[in-house]
């Protein structure tokens, strides 16, 4: 059985209660390897008025912390960081074979005094600057051009040098053709009536298929119908020019099954799709598991592998 | 049993073809009144291959013409707005219930010099102005504060008093609450890190619902959740910013069974939901017949009744 490094995230949220509950549908498929220390894990199990498992495999070496559910806090975040750290270093060392990440929260990694935003941030630094994102579920996965920025601001970032680049360094960590590259506008424009960016995205695929020597990608793909049957069939990948395009047919297609997949790495990680949600925190409220499982499913066969 | 007038669209494009395969299904139903002259309905089904059956009621009275498959043609044009005059023309007469319309060809209105650009152009002119089109499944209907615009030019739409407006005209022709409205940006600003306009449109949804002494709307509706399980049972009908901010998950649920609506008139005026689809026009590719029959059912039953 392959060994999976389970970083267990922010210990105020849902993740712990998360692994827990998933404990023996993960056991049955993996060896875990949860980067949690023997303390921390017996407080939370007590906080969900649970027994921790003989066998819950708890290896992380963090300092004890007072678990205070759904607060941001200082000691959480620094817990979630040396549990991320110390999935790293297990799938460096080949002493594990993918990691799995449970969320950790931002706002206590900052009360924490750390520089990095969140995992893929620091994946960047210490492991390969080129590392993408990609979310979504076995049918379809999405790339994103843009993400975190205003909607206003989309338009004026779509240009043929960034976007070729992208997409060139795209293909090299997910090699898998053909994928989509979506339009911008409504209707791809209606032939540039309304609006004109498709034909710099058309130019883009063009000059990337042409660096690639190869036809990795295709476009400008209409974009509300880009996750309709047909192009779910045709596209297992497609490049989502900003957030919400990609994102909202993806919650409306896979709200509980999705997950988070980090490309160009030397190792396989995979995080669940969603946050700590600190609201429902150590509060019987039954969290969904099937993302986490989702997670360690594209962790043990590959994320392109349909589980 | 209620009578259906049906404007059957360009007879170039599949709105012909659409009508007789689901004659069967929409007779039992209702009493179907095909605005559409007897030798044209025979010209196009002799041009199917098939025959007309002798229950199909054609009482147009427009011009025959030469049906050329797929093309933009001013006869064709010509005769489905004649088709669709003659529709309201019933509905207004109260000799139907409700119409009806199979897709016209925008192209050929404009070669037959009509100065509409579509139905619901005609329908603001000739009924009323305040005409309002809603996209959608009897699960979720969508109603557009911007549409066929580039995506670029959405943002700097979005102000307090044309968004009020546009939600109080709204919600008198919808009269369903709560509506949910759409924010603009990813997780709707992150609290203005990503954008700012979900301030305003907080604004004009309090502005809206102390114009109609009624909660009628809630939001701003975090975007990219909009038509996840949840949103999509607690709103029948959403406001959407942009068009793919609605058409993309529409589409993605819904591809073939959604339909046209369009509230603010003193009758029921359904349509389908996708064009006269040229390219497959009289070639026997069976086009889906879905969308057509959940009009006639909207038409028959109301539109916000489950069918």
């Amino acid at each position: 059985m392959k060994k999976i490094a389970i970083s267990i995230g922010d210990l105020n949220g849902i993740g712990f209660e998360i692994a827990l509950k998933a404990h023996s549908f993960v056991k049955e498929r993996c060896v875990a390897l949860y980067c949690v220390s023997p303390q921390n894990a017996e407080r939370a199990a007590k906080k969900m008025g649970a027994t921790l498992p003989k066998d819950f495999n708890a290896i992380g070496g963090e300092k004890p912390i007072e678990i205070r559910a759904g607060e941001i806090d200082a000691n959480a975040g620094e817990a979630s960081f040396a549990s991320f750290v110390q999935a790293i270093d297990l799938v460096s060392k080949r002493e594990a074979d993918a990691i799995v990440t449970l969320p950790i929260n931002k706002a206590s990694w900052s009360a924490a005094g750390l520089k990095y935003k969140g995992h893929t941030d620091y994946l960047r630094d210490r492991v390969d600057k080129n590392a993408v994102m990609l979310i979504g579920a076995p049918k379809r996965y999405v790339a994103f051009f843009t993400d975190h920025i205003a909607l206003r601001a989309v338009a004026d970032r779509i240009a043929l040098e960034p976007l070729s680049d992208f997409l060139v360094r795209f293909y090299k960590v997910a090699s898998l053709a053909p994928i989509g590259v979506l339009g911008l506008n409504p209707h791809n424009g209606d032939c540039g009536a309304i609006g004109s960016e498709e034909a710099i995205i058309e130019r883009a695929i063009k000059k990337a298929n042409e660096t690639l020597n190869l036809k990795a990608f295709e476009g400008a793909i209409v974009p509300d119908t880009a996750f309709a049957p047909k192009a779910l069939e045709r596209y297992k990948i497609v490049v989502a020019m900003y957030h919400d395009q990609g994102l909202s047919p993806l919650k409306t297609l896979f709200f509980e099954e999705s997950i988070n997949v980090t490309l160009g790495l030397p190792f396989t990680r995979t995080s669940v799709d969603h946050g700590t949600a600190f609201d429902i925190a150590y509060r019987d409220q039954n969290p969904s598991i099937v993302s986490y499982q989702n997670a360690v499913l594209a962790a043990i066969n590959g994320v392109f592998t349909r589980s």
